[in-house]
């Protein structure tokens, strides 16, 4: 039987400045992708994101970014892999005194923003990332983009790998995602988003911007909660995958 | 037989800013305490003083402080205790990472400056800042003013911990330092700085601005790397020592 | 004719985080105080903020505040008097820029948070920040507690002043505010807030918490715009200032 | 009689953190750059600065960098075009707060590290640039790589333009520098660096690094005082040109 993760970004408020609606999309998912410092979060929402994971049984990982507050890591910069190696561990390591504070383990990594899409493109980038992980802890499930080389790279590291789809976003022919600045980018109407997700969990198929259908090994799908109307639509992927007697699970039950 | 650590603040360092003489005052020193990012340090800092800290023998120690890298955390800042609390375990945790990438384990913490200092004062800080060491490690020693009330709050916290002098420092009569905006706040001649090393080691006793001498246990030494002439009074420390058959080690060692 | 002025904090976003309804706010204030980047605000932030306060004939100021985004500059930090004479030059020469490229004029300078608390207190502090708005500009208003020591140090320094009373505050018998960390230190009924203004306005008197009646001389009046609900007061405060034929207008304008 | 202005980047230095040996270097440039916090420079930095340049009659310039204090601003970060244009503004402006502090007006802009670089090759990024320099005083002189579109998108701009050529630098035959991760690419000898300066002033001519000589207008050379080493030579340079009878002198002296 089929299992699917649900993930999603959290804990990226940072002191008296609040984003996402954590309290609320924390019931509908099984991952928390948790903002270390550098895009966003702190340590006292680092804590509380923890906690909200923790008491909703949900998976606990870090989101490492680009050191970079003011553009909430979604600016590519020219680091160097040793820059950039070093930055994911230090990041890991914050996120872990948390989760051990809190008697957890971390599950998982999910680069954040331009980092995230910048491993997609650039091989020794991503390696960097994997490295800093597997000198962590080799036994943490990475998240890369399904069909992506980063996927390989993380498995060639020694990684465990979650390929991920994304729920509300137009795919191009390659796999890669319709860029944001795009008309179309990203589907609001619920009910398409569950469809297609249910399509990426039973068939393992995706439907691009142009109508071709391509395949891609999926185990996690990013949700998000940044605003009522994206916990809502979080909620009727939920349901509708319950509906459909598919397991939505934290993705180290099943990875 | 009486044994003693001493210990030097390190990576403190900040990208393109160097600060400290680490690569020289690491051999004579027995124990590193190493910035994490808030008021000093960074990721590549950070590892690189592990590593050196790992060929030398050095115990590892993290150095939390304010989070304000434009004073070097030498401003007090008025933080509630939570807030506190988890700065310290996001310190904690990023160090962490870089032990266990280089496979070694934390050591100790050391609060840093204006933190190190408002403790001494500040019970209901203190208390916060013990409480965030214990949630992430109990096995860690924590360094506080010998004779201070840090010392009864770490061990009443579950917490192992070193009574720290200061080799260069003068000292008031109730055995907190001379402030260094007083004249004759720190030592410079590196014979007298030994011979007062030497009394703290065998004697436990520090003798005041004021001529009083007064009794301490000491565990450790606080010494400086931070200019030539610094680094060459650490290895005046250090062979002094040795001519007294008095060895120097790591606080693990002993404590 | 009575005159008064409505100052309301602005420009405190960050990147990508929101704070506070300033495109609401605007229509019923007359000065906006705009943070400027130390506690709160960026570039574009800045840009945006005095664009709208043009568009809509506030009153331009200078809020600055603490380097402690984390913090969002209401901690007290234990800088010199040669540092935050600096601090404020810095941030009021950064929002003069954006004045000057919308072809606007700076009207005043109100310190935020942890600052202008410190100030009631300190005259060391007090005085340093005066100098740094007279090294700027001595045509720049400068905005103190009412009655406090900070209005005589901004006339020693050769400032304009503007006495400043708070809408929805409750008040010590001595003038100074009760702390937020007690109950009803804040008053939510807005028309309690609006006759409370109107009293402070005509009268130039302010009901103190245990009823006693104390006589301020008042220029301007701190509104909020953090919220709905604050705005809803504002516009309340606005319509019965109007109501009383009391003009509200920047402080400039008048003082 | 031809003029040159010799400039160096300053008033980099952070808190804590020294870099650069400006109080040396400062007697025999003509032009200061100033950091202005976001990739170097803090407040009590600036203030020092623009005052040891007003003793020794050299012109005050903005330094703007990327906001990348742990990167020096040597990395590139993607930024948009109303991005750079106001940070450009905001940095300006805190300059010219210390600047106006002092008595001083500013006299130029050179954009630092990455942004520089980038700018040679990115004319949008280049135009917003100019663009928040404009809109701030189209008096201001900015710098640009000698030969560069940079200097014509300044001059499309309204902005007067300073040619720069840089001292110790191999340049490529396009008139560009060798990377500094290539071999050679900065010149060590300080009598061939004022060999080469002194070709550059007197005949407008560089040659490069595979023997070609290149013609270019020169304006402003930029040398450096970030060791000892670094201010002997420019030392050697301001003498040399003294020798042959070629004033060095503030680029707003002559252009």
């Amino acid at each position: 039987m089929k299992k699917i993760d649900l993930n999603c970004d959290m804990g990226e408020s940072f002191g008296h400045y609040k984003i996402g609606l954590d309290d609320e999309v924390i019931k509908y998912v099984t991952s928390a992708n948790i903002g270390c410092g550098f895009h966003g979060g702190d340590p006292l929402v680092m804590r509380k994101t923890v906690k909200i994971a923790k008491e909703n049984g949900v998976g606990i990982g870090a989101h490492p970014g680009f050191p970079d507050l003011m553009g909430f890591g979604r600016r590519k910069m020219d680091v160097t892999p040793e820059e950039i190696k070093n930055y994911v561990l230090y990041q890991i390591g914050s996120l872990y005194a948390f989760a051990k504070a809190e008697g957890e383990k971390l599950q998982h990594i999910k680069p954040h923003g331009a980092l995230y899409n910048a491993m997609v493109n650039d091989e020794r980038l991503s390696r960097a990332v994997m490295e800093g992980i597997a000198e962590f802890d080799k036994e943490l499930i990475v998240l890369g983009l399904a069909g992506s080389k980063v996927i390989n790279i993380a498995e060639e590291t020694g990684l465990k790998v979650a390929s991920e789809a994304f729920a509300d976003r137009a795919y191009n022919p390659d796999g890669t995602l319709v860029s944001r600045r795009l008309p179309n980018a990203v589907i609001t109407n619920p009910q398409e988003v569950l469809s297609r997700v249910i399509r990426m969990t039973k068939e393992e198929k995706i439907e691009c911007i142009n109508g071709e259908i391509i395949e891609r090994k999926i185990d996690t799908i990013c949700v998000h909660g940044d605003s009522p109307g994206a916990v809502e639509s979080v909620k009727v992927i939920r349901q509708g995958l319950e509906k459909e007697g598919i397991p939505a699970l934290p993705m180290k039950r099943f990875l």
